[in-house]
């Protein structure tokens, strides 16, 4: 029976392989009518999703899981108008493949030019929120590749459900059906299979908590692009222009600090650490955050907890904040470096001599000089959408949209060069 | 004693990333002038490297290794003055790092830079030829990484040499000693717990056999950027130029048929083949070259040996060619995106709508259009020098030189954004 189920996994694995194949010679009018179609199809199918939707939510409750995932899970009327949206806003993206990136001429006269091109199989392994379901599926067929889902089981009707609607919808398209593919199984089994699949898929994308991330990246055999966690930076120079640092960094803490952009640490100089606190702080714990800080902090402030040595490194994804204050520029460097995730860490500062420090020195995937991370993001970058953030060094490196689903070629012209 | 010699490797290993971290803020003269004094170093240094040297030579003739292989681990003076070469070559060669690859203005004011930096921590296994250990120094330092090396142990002796005179050489430059490190260690118990320090190593290059590049691939926690083999292909078209074919065909195979990317196997339009097939099967045979092929070939030439299934797959890096006889251009292009290895494959026409649809089609590194599969490399494509080849789909695409040793981050310049 496991068995079975198993090589059914490398056969859908195998189609999608062909299919990506023919996808790749698909143009931009073809891939857009694909996404339209879906889109369309998943209003069409609205009471429907909406149906399915319930008996997750239902079984959600039975399980206690807490409101916010409940919510997450939830899929009503205007989220599917939203879902439907997505796709079309896909659609009406530039299309990044058969971009030349580099041509080179060669002096025995080979013509040699990078091109982009779609990457091929992607696996998707994710928790959570439906819509990523859809949303994954556009983005992967615009880029050109064929895609192989792996929903959560708290949402596991929802997602296969959205699943059988698009693939419905792409047998009007030039869109072959075995271009999305999609396990519906919810045991971590047949995660285990697709990840041993190196010679069928090309990358992997974990998308969920830190705990599926680091299963995935400890049990595959294929390159995966990730990222764990958000820990992410705000240092406040003695030079800032102390107004705009506590908008900011009250913007990056409190505005959604269930994302993995908020800020979850602030460095404060020494110099400016006891005027910019004294309103910060008071600010902070009127919009409900726990601050933990060092003992230098707590000097300032009465209402600053401890931190803990885990304190500096911990993602909260909640009203936490953990301060500790800095003897210099340098101190802030090396102590985002060591403790960070990599991610997005930012600098308030008016010196440009301290910007360009810190951009060349901070190891992360975005560095930010007075703005609030919270713009780490697809669509804040401009890309149009995201299919997650990576603070992996190899491929891709921040929000990854379309261009980040792409690999190149290099397309070679001659008229008879031999090697001599 | 095991314990002990391991965790050595992860101080290693820490000691580079902190050294990257260093690394990454080095201008390029000063990167180019440690080249240049390790490169002095080599040419002063040569007697002892000699001498080292004779001892991978006596413990290989003892192990009756091939004489093609103790020709590769043979250092004379040519050898080592061309290692010094190399390394000054790459102190020539164009700084990619701080290019800035994209330049993002937002509607919120916001300016987002796509700037080129080094990857970090670079981990390269290999066998064989010691020249290796400077080249992959000097690529490694060049693009603003720091390196560990792990060499095969039938060069031992001369690896470990080379790198002495090159970590002492650094003593006299703004580059941190440890910016490279060497695993002297012969077992492969040390190369596993390397390739499990995914928080300290950013990517690992195995450079060697297919069993190598395996062990790496199947045990590493860290991303691998790699190529098993090169099954390269060249399709020769009903419309193709025959004469030009014959040239390119035949250098492909026999210029030098021990590398990667000379071609393994010939595919024949039906209409052109027995015109094709008489001279050049005549040629090959008297270059030496066994032929295979498939019922049609032997029709055509009683030369030709039966081809088994496996010779379709096989990269026989020896004066081997399997010859297959097609239909047409589509069956060429499923035989080879189904049988090769996607390193490097070539079309021979002088129909634009057949290269066309060939490059399109074509799942490999590198494609060409009427020239030689071998010129598939870093120097022959421009980029000076190259740290391997890859066939993977993630990060880098053929050859690598020094962009490929690169990452990016996202730099964010603002003037007190906040997100609504």
């Amino acid at each position: 029976m496991n068995k079975k189920r198993h090589s059914a996994i490398r056969k859908m694995a195998q189609k999608a392989r062909t299919a990506a194949l023919r996808l790749a010679q698909t143009n931009v009018d073809e891939k857009n009518n694909a996404l339209l179609a879906m889109a369309g199809a998943i209003l069409v199918n609205k009471d429907l999703l909406i149906k399915e939707n319930k008996k997750d939510i239902q079984f959600a409750l039975k399980q206690k899981y807490s409101a916010a995932l409940v919510d997450r899970l939830r899929l009503d009327e205007k989220r599917i108008v939203a879902m439907a949206q997505c796709l079309k806003d896909t659609a009406a993206l530039r299309d990044p493949v058969g971009d030349i990136l580099e041509t080179i001429e060669r002096p025995n006269g080979l013509v040699i030019k990078k091109v982009r091109v779609p990457i091929g199989v992607v696996g998707i392994i994710y928790e959570s929120r439906p819509n990523v379901t859809s949303d994954c599926i556009g983005l992967c067929l615009k880029s050109g590749n064929a895609v192989i889902l792996k929903g959560g089981k708290e949402a596991a009707h929802s997602n296969q459900a959205i699943f059988k609607i698009c693939r419905k919808a792409l047998k009007q398209t030039a869109i072959p059906l075995d271009a999305i593919g999609f396990v519906s199984s919810t045991d971590r089994k047949a995660v285990e299979e697709l990840l041993k699949l190196d010679d069928l898929v090309d990358v992997i994308i974990p998308r969920g908590g830190e705990g599926l991330i680091r299963f995935v990246a400890e049990n595959s055999r294929i390159p995966v692009i990730k990222h764990y966690k958000g820990v992410c930076h705000t240092y406040v120079s003695d030079q800032a222009d102390l107004a705009m640092a506590e908008e900011v960094c009250f913007n990056a803490k409190v505005q959604r600090p269930g994302t993995c952009n908020a800020m979850e640490k602030m460095l404060v100089h020494k110099d400016i650490a006891s005027v910019f606190l004294k309103d910060i702080l008071h600010r902070f714990t009127e919009a409900g955050v726990e601050l933990r800080g060092d003992a230098k902090t707590r000097k300032i402030s009465k209402r600053v907890k401890p931190a803990t040595k885990e304190d500096w490194t911990t993602e909260y994804l909640d009203l936490i904040l953990t301060v500790k204050i800095v003897d210099s520029l340098d101190e802030a460097i090396s102590h985002i470096n060591t403790y960070g995730s990599h991610h997005s860490d930012a600098i308030m500062t008016t010196s440009d001599a301290e910007i360009e420090k810190f951009f060349k020195s901070i190891d992360s995937a975005c560095v930010y000089a007075n703005a609030s991370t919270r713009f780490t993001d697809g669509y804040e970058f401009g890309f149009g959408a995201e299919v997650g953030i990576s603070t992996d060094k190899i491929h891709a490196r921040g929000p990854m949209g379309l261009e980040g689903l792409t690999t190149y070629k290099y397309i070679v012209s001659g008229n008879g060069q031999i090697r001599i």
